[in-house]
Parts: structure tokens; C-alpha cells; sequence
């Protein structure tokens, strides 16, 4: 890892940059019904982050920043590899502790993001100490006794945790991708119900972590200049991938590197169909999805497809997107200009445009969208962390 | 224009790459029906190129090359700009001649691709004149008197048209997009009959042409080197793009810039919706269609998703692309190897993989395929020149 390519990374893709960013005019939504103005202070929970080091980890400390989430104190956990670092947040230094038994004792709420074999040993164990998990990896996500929540799409379905019952709780953040496209397919399901979706994604770097995100950048500069591509983080992700050149993410994409089920479809396309039956608690409704990597940094984009039970034109399509919270309309015909990837990045907000009826469908029963959403924050750390807002 | 994005792009994307294209081992198809063994003879016919300088002009040489068409004497046409240049082709040494409208007096074919007001002036002077025309371009594929032809898919299309018998035609090369997608899909078609099919694509920036191409690898060794991205091509192609990070390309992905129609469909999409109509000649069939382009280089993939209206299973659609001409599977569960834009550059083959059973119908009544093909050689030029051994 040379220093340029960390400059880069943490400049221009993690955390804002400004060659990227400057300029960038996305509308915000209004503001969250879950925004809360408060910091430190004495009657706030006590908050722990479960893989800090991680970029989400990084990110749920911007967003709990950002939002001036209301804490009493604040404990930073990571694996033991990187206890004993230093970390600044909101002003005051704090030193990453190692993960351990004990590290949920007094703990209101905790945010977990450092895998699933971790959730799943020490999720429980902290649920049983009283804390509210909130739990980013998809250990629990299935779990019929785990709520599943996209706080605009369903809250209810964790109306009965409460914070200073003293009963701790595990609650699932659901996959990126499932949240980006329920944020926008939620409003209209909720006016015509849909009865099948076929979503195709266009997934960044960043859903396989910081390192990932880092190999792009490498493996860009150095087919730039001639050379073979370094992989190491998609060589052990794609195990077939024994000759660089095969594997190269740099101008190129893949089919998901997540584990092909029996079914043909691999984990994260299946994700999408459960999650969304779970979410919506509608098991009949039909889901396919195909997920493809490409070479963006840190947001999703999502092709979505919809048929409908009940009609639904287009433009009250557009006006119903207009008026739900989280998601911005950028659906300009006349000057060609709807969502990138590059323009939500770092945004809370789920862009949405290329709203039209879908001339493939009699009538208005068949939309065809395009989404956008910041993998790292709307999809991952800001969902969490309104999560933890509602309980306060 | 720097020289190291120069010798990167021909070096690397144009024509065939040393770094990326080494090792990149996909199996070839069997060889095609149209193929013939034979370069300049007496008994060939007299070919003209137009548009030689360009991204496809230039493949055009390539693949007559490759696959050793037989000709009398070739020309090779431009506009004034690039009259008077010198260009090797098969060991000779030719100068490019400026398009007239004498240019085509004693040519037997041209293949043209240099957009589509040319070939709206030059095409029906040339077909006059005797010239059967293979045109690029999308200016006559709607026309009903017009052939629109992918050699392997609906031959009999063009089967009046005759090489020799002194009256000039126009043949019509579909667009890009639409012929990688027929090439996987319509051997599925024949057995099952498509009822409707929803596509998502990936699509190359060269599809926008050899300075799209450039400034891609320009604006990434920028944004590489933390500068702001230079963007005219698609500053042209986005008009609202007033700041150039909002429309990077490096790094990102954006709605395809093609006009959007009343309907909300870009061109793109409307192409591959009424070209698949002419050349299934199945006015019925249901298609909709998202085109994105994605920061890679030469070729295109497309998510498909298809109902069809007779059973066809997983295993039996995987044996019919198997035996379909100009098509390699790649579909590795195991091993999570599938098609990629990268493996398919500079190959003639259009790649098919993620073949399953869509988990969103019922029964046996739908599959998701993901296909990748090169854009210049297969979504242009190769198609051409296969049109082209047809006359022979």
C-alpha cells in the first residue's frame, strides 16, 4: 500500500474528496423525521462501535458525528490486531480496545460492523447483557425473532425494543443493496403493491471493504501504466482466478463474488429476494435479481424493474418518489441527467431517475427505474445508525 | 493527446492489449460457417471502407485481415480531415481518400461506419451506383426495405440481395447492444419463444467512440493523480454537465447518452426494443430495456431476464448455447468464473453465463442470462464483415 493510493482513497472516495465531490449539486431530502441535535452528553446511552477500523466502522463515527447522535460515552472495538490505536472523535482521543466478553458491560447500544462470524459470537452475548445490537452483517438478517429494518420502510417492526428496559435486543440492518432499492420501490409498492421485481446491479468496490476499495486503485494505476494487475483481495474472492489479467477489476466488471447457491443464484442476489419478502412481510412477492460488480468506489446503482398489482402512472409515480423521505428525484429527459453513483457518494440521500412506464407492460401496471445509493452510508453505517436513533 | 494514453489505448484496448490480454484464455467457438480462407485475388470483390480512421473503421481492417476476405482492391475513405494519410493494410501501403461522391464508381461492397448523416448521403448514391452498402450506422435499420441482419440469427433476411448482379442494396449491421443480446437469446428464442424480455446493460465507452475511449483513460489518470477530470466528449453528450466531476466517467457509470425519446426511453434502449421486433420479424415480442454505460473499455454486458412462452429448463438452455454458433459458455458455479467484459475484448465469441431458472416465475417459464460481447468486433465490425462473406 503506497501512501498516494491511500491518499487517494481517503480523500477522494471514503471520506468526501474534493476533486470528486466539489461541485457535486444533489437536492437534500428533507430532513430525517430521526435526526436528533444533540452530542455528548450525560443522558445519552452509552454507544459501542464493533469494527471500528473497518470503512464501515470508519463511517458509522462520521454519521453519528454528522448527526450529533446523543451518547454519554463512546467505546471503540476492533480486533485484537488493532487495539492499542489511537482515534480522534468529535475532539476527544480515544484508544480502539480489543473485542472481547467483556466489552459489552454497560453498554446501551451497540453498532456492529466486522463480519458475520463476529456478529454471531458476540451479538448474542451482548443482546444478553442488556445491549441493543445493531447488527450490519447478514448473521441474523434471516432470523425470525431478529427485526429486519429500513427505518422509513418498516419501523413497526421494532416497536417492541426498548431502550432502558434493561432487555437487550439483536436488530438486522438489511443487505446494501436490498436497502437502496426498497428505499425507492417501498413508496410505490405501498400505492400499487408490486408483484414481481427484476433488479440488476451495478455494485462499487466499496461492499467488499476498504481493501477492496483499495485493489481498484492499484490495479487502475498499474494497468495504466503497462503493468499487470495486482490481485490479491479478488484473487482470494474469485477463487479460479489464477492469472491476473483474468480477475482485473480495473475497467472491467464481474458477477458478484458472493458464494453461488444451488439455485444458480449467488448469496447476494438471494438476499434481495428474501430480504425484500421479509421487509415488506409479503412472501409472495416474486424477486430476481442479477449482481454484477463494477469499477465505482463506494455507491450502488440499481436497474429495477417493476410490475404491479394496481395501475400506477408514471408521473404520480415521480410525485409519490418526490415526497418520500430519503430519496431525491433526478429524472431530467431534457438534459439527459439522472443518477450516478459519483454524485450520491457521501450523500444520505437514495437518488432516483429514468422513471417511465415500462413499454414492455399493457397499461400502468410496469415501471422501469434506476437507483442510486451511497453503499457505505445509506446502505450500510446511516441505516444503523437511524436505527439506534428511534430507540432514543 | 499524450503518448502514453495513446500506446495505452492501442496497446492495451484497440488491439488486443499485451498486459490484459495475455493469459486471457477463453475457448474459442467453433469455427463460423462464414469464415473463408482466402486475401487479394484476381476473383474477389472490390471493397471499399468508409470511416477508415475510426474506432470501427480500423476493426473493420482488422477482422477482413483475420479472417483472410478475399478482394480485388480495397479503398479506404474518410473525411477531408484525413484524406492524404498513409495506412498499412496486409503489407500494402494505401492513402486514405477523401469520401465523394465518385468514391464508389466500381466497388462491389463497402462497409460503412461513419455515423449516420453520412451514411444518409453516401449509403442510397453508393447502393445506386451497384455497391451493396453494410452500414453501421443506425440510419436505415427501421427501414422496412432494408435487411437487418446478424448473420447468425436471421441470414434469410438479406437472401435477395446478390453480389454480381450488378444492382446495389443496402444491408443494415443492428446496433451493438442488440446484436450481443440476440446472439445468446435467440437460440433460446427458437426452441422456447420469448414472450418477454427485460435487459439492464454495461455498456463499453466504445460504443461512443475512440476519443470517448481516451478521455476515459484520461479523466482516471487524472483522478488518479487528484485533478479534476477533463470531460469533452461527454460534457458534448451530457449538455448539462456544467462541471466536469459531475460528469466523470472515471469512476463511475451514468445513464446512456443517447436522446430520451417522449416515452422516457433513450435510443439505445428503443433500439434494442423495435430492432429486436424486425429481426425475429415478431411484432409481438415484449422487450424493455436500461442502457448504462459502465467505465470499461471495449465491450459490452447485458443482464437479461426472459419469460418465455413454452417450457425450456436450465440445464437444456445451457446445451443449446453450447451448440449455438459464435457463442462460448462460461458458467463455473463452482468456481464463480462467469463472462467478463475484459475476456471477451478482442475475441469474436459473445460469452454466456449465470444460465438459471428465474426464481421469480413459475416453473420452467424463465431464465436470467448474463452475456458479454465485444462492442467493436461483434457489436460492429465482425457482424459487418460476416454480412459481407454472405455475398461471397
Amino acid at each position: 500500500m503506497n501512501s498516494p493510493a491511500l491518499s487517494l482513497r481517503h480523500n477522494h472516495f471514503l471520506n468526501g474528496g474534493s476533486a470528486l465531490a466539489s461541485g457535486i449539486r444533489l437536492p437534500r431530502s428533507i430532513s430525517s423525521p430521526f435526526r436528533v441535535r444533540m452530542s455528548l452528553q450525560e443522558n445519552g446511552p452509552s454507544v459501542a462501535v464493533v469494527g471500528v477500523t473497518g470503512a464501515v466502522g470508519q463511517e458509522f463515527l462520521s454519521v453519528l458525528s454528522d448527526r450529533n447522535f446523543p451518547y454519554r460515552s463512546i467505546k471503540l472495538l476492533a480486533s485484537k490486531r488493532s487495539a492499542g490505536k489511537s482515534m480522534k472523535f468529535e475532539e476527544r482521543d480515544y484508544t480502539v480496545e480489543e473485542l472481547t466478553e467483556d466489552s459489552f458491560d454497560g453498554i446501551d447500544i451497540a453498532l456492529f460492523s466486522a463480519g458475520g462470524s463476529i456478529s454471531k459470537k458476540f451479538g448474542p452475548l451482548a443482546a444478553q447483557k442488556g445491549t441493543i445490537v445493531v447488527d450490519n452483517s447478514s448473521a441474523f438478517r434471516m432470523d425470525e425473532n431478529v427485526p429486519l429494518v429500513i427505518p422509513e420502510v418498516n419501523p413497526e417492526a421494532m416497536a417492541h425494543v426498548k431502550l432502558g428496559s434493561g432487555k437487550g435486543a439483536l436488530i438486522a440492518n438489511p443487505n446494501c443493496s436490498t436497502i437502496i432499492c426498497l428505499m425507492a420501490v417501498t413508496p410505490l409498492h405501498r400505492r400499487a403493491k408490486v408483484k414481481r421485481m427484476v433488479v440488476s446491479t451495478y455494485q462499487a468496490a466499496s461492499g467488499a471493504g476498504a481493501a477492496a476499495m483499495e485493489e481498484l486503485v492499484q490495479q487502475t494505476r498499474e494497468v495504466l501504466e503497462g503493468k499487470e494487475p495486482t490481485c490479491n483481495i479478488f484473487n482470494q474472492q474469485v477463487p479460479s482466478c489464477d492469472l491476473p489479467s483474468q480477475c482485473s477489476y480495473a475497467f472491467n466488471l464481474f458477477s458478484h463474488n458472493a458464494p453461488i447457491q444451488p439455485n444458480g443464484y449467488n448469496e447476494e442476489e438471494m438476499k434481495l429476494v428474501k430480504e425484500t419478502r421479509k421487509i415488506w412481510s409479503d412472501k409472495d412477492v416474486k424477486v430476481t435479481a442479477t449482481c454484477i460488480r463494477v469499477p465505482v468506489m463506494r455507491a450502488h446503482a440499481e436497474s429495477v424493474n417493476l410490475q404491479f398489482e394496481n395501475p400506477l402512472d408514471e408521473n404520480t409515480a415521480r410525485d409519490i418518489l418526490k415526497n418520500a423521505p430519503g430519496i431525491v428525484v433526478v429524472d431530467d429527459r431534457a438534459s439527459n441527467r439522472f443518477p450516478t453513483p459519483l454524485e450520491v457518494s457521501n450523500k444520505d440521500d437514495v437518488a432516483v431517475g429514468r422513471v417511465r412506464r415500462d413499454v414492455s407492460q399493457d397499461g400502468d401496471y410496469g415501471l422501469d427505474i434506476f437507483v442510486c445509493g451511497d453503499q457505505i452510508r445509506k446502505g450500510a453505517a446511516l441505516n444503523a445508525v437511524q436505527i439506534a436513533e428511534m430507540l432514543l
